[in-house]
């Protein structure tokens, strides 16, 4: 029995990971954790009988406690209640899909507390890499990506040498907006940005995926997690999303993962730790799918890539500047304060006048990340 | 420092062996052996000193023995001669990369004496997998596949458990007749199927290609080489050649194997066991490639498939039937004595005359196979 706490679980990818604990029998949920959103927190106890729930709102917290005392679970709430979770003696893994640098604190106290990680909160990685990636190694702990590309990269290094990776190419669908020019992206609406061709996703990431701000992520976070230089790592974009990512390796061999839009996929792999269960679900039909294209990412148009780019290699503190400075763009964004263009300026302007940290501390991130949103709540 | 024995080194195969062994300072070759070409042989003697090598032609071999008599290299004459190159002591590896039924005694003599096999002969496995198999495991013998395709299954299959392999899909170019309808395949003649979109290969192995023999045979070792059943190996028509061929697991997951289309490396990835070295090399290019297509394979028009699924699933020895008369038929098609659609009449026709034999020995394949080729050879 494999026993699992979910930082995060009433989210999409929280849901989908207790979608593939009620289907095996050899997995176990011993607690769950959520924002705010304790109706649904709520049904989950009741499903999953967790012995601990954690609820980032205090209020909620209390509420949520005596909605559910007649049930054997223990109600914690806010930071203090999130690590409680994250290091509950039971747990062998944390799954980390809340989103934004809140999920930061726990995974580092899960880590020191020797659970497993399977990482979804992009935040984690890319404003404390430096930190996360040596505690891991410390502890001894796995860090087994969630998200589809990581997911792919790690499945295909599977059994590989690590040292014989020559690049990681990681697919990008393009989003929404893939062959527009910055002209046609001035008036681009809120709607428009949550159409996403292929996978059906949360609203921040399907706005960070319309920009590429989510592909710029996802490369700081594949720098970290397979130890490669970005100047080792490539964006294809594939607009199908068929290819979830590649590795080409030194003898020019690419070893590619490919399936349909299922994150039950990436998330029973992590939990598994790699071991390969039965998992229902579409299956790839090649001839129905015809054909698989790509095109080189319009950096021109989509800074959401370069400008990621560009605080990687810069380092420090600048990529939570770029996180965090799109964070709160996206939300003025969605609230319809600001337009689709506005957001790269934001995030430009951020890290324009950031005064960087060479190494920051947990303390010095979350320090800027909260500067940065009173930076921007200031002017918008 | 690894010692390679090559069978069949004056060959396509052979000859991108020994490229690769030439760039690797940690591989040497002991011995090399070939049917006829004393000419290239002798080159190859003097550039890679090899200790033995063997001639299957007795009087050739008598002529390269004047011709070398400066050297130290030994050379040997028969089928005895290709038997004593394939179980030299010095040799870890043998390189089966000879054409026909020829290299089936001396592969079995190699795994008897301890020496993995690496393997590019597709005889041995379609017509001796019963044997082979089994005896490679009883003498812990690695059976490395050559093949492009069976290489891309070996590679995606790397650090995976083979318990949950879905199904095996096996990628084909289609061959020069792609699209064709038997109609217009009457008339083919030798020049128009001689010329393969993709591979640069033998004129027998690009003829098997354009007939779909050659897929038939691939999907008949595959069973061999992965224990997987015949109804678990799919055909994927791919025209660029790019996809080498794939795995879908149990998860719904899909590794998949791709590259430009270079022998030398599944040679390479071969020779060092499944450890990847520097290749130099065109790479894939994904903006340039552009797209990837699928299709269905067309089993009607195509025969060699669906006779080669027909040979095996029937078994024991109705593959050796299915290849001799093939083996028989191409070289009538090369020699311009029957057109390209009675390369399937040949093998349909001994197919059904056949009489089984369930479990045949080495001895009675290698009877079959003459007593096809004589029927053959006695009508046309």
């Amino acid at each position: 029995m494999k026993k699992i706490a979910i930082l995060g679980s009433t989210g999409s990818i929280g849901t989908q990971t207790l979608d593939i604990v009620s289907k095996n029998d050899d997995l176990q949920v011993v607690g769950i954790a959520a924002g705010r959103n304790i109706d649904l927190l709520e049904k989950q106890i009741r499903q999953f009988s967790p012995r601990l729930a954690a609820v980032g709102d205090e209020k909620k917290a209390q509420e949520l406690k005596l909605r559910v005392q007649d049930t054997d679970c223990k109600i914690v709430g806010g930071m203090e209640g999130l690590i409680e979770l994250a290091v509950m003696e039971e747990a062998e893994i944390l799954v980390t899909a809340i989103v934004g640098m809140i999920g930061i604190c726990p995974t580092v106290a899960a880590i020191c507390a020797g659970k497993h990680i399977a990482l979804a909160n992009k935040e984690t990685l890319v404003t404390a890499g430096h930190i996360i990636m040596p505690l891991a190694k410390e502890h001894n702990v796995k860090i087994l990506p969630v998200d589809s590309e990581h997911s792919a990269i790690f499945q295909a290094l599977n059994g590989e040498n690590p040292k014989t990776i020559e690049k990681l190419l990681i697919t990008a669908s393009g989003g929404p907006f893939r062959g527009k020019k910055t002209e046609e992206l001035k008036n681009m609406r809120v709607e428009d940005a949550l159409k996403h061709p292929n996978w059906a996703m949360g609203q921040k990431i399907t706005i960070d995926s319309a920009t590429l701000v989510n592909k710029g992520l996802e490369v700081m976070e594949a720098k970290w997690l397979f130890d490669v230089d970005l100047d080792r790592i490539q964006v294809v974009v594939q607009p199908q999303s068929v290819i979830h990512s590649m590795i080409e390796f030194k003898d020019g061999s690419i070893m590619a993962q490919l399936g349909t839009p299922d994150m039950r996929l990436p998330i029973q792999y992590a939990l598994y730790e790699g071991e390969r269960k039965y998992l229902d679900g579409e299956r790839l039909d090649f001839a129905k799918l015809a054909s698989i294209t790509f095109e080189n990412p319009d950096m021109e148009t989509f800074k959401g890539l370069p400008l990621a780019m560009q605080a990687s290699k810069t380092g420090g503190s600048m990529p939570t500047v770029f996180n965090a400075a799109n964070e709160k763009a996206v939300a003025l964004f969605l609230n319809r304060k600001i337009g689709f263009l506005d957001i790269y300026e934001i995030i430009e302007n951020a890290m324009n006048e950031h005064e960087l940290i060479l190494n920051p501390t947990i303390e010095e991130i979350l320090n800027i990340e909260q500067d940065i949103y009173k930076r921007i709540e200031g002017r918008w």
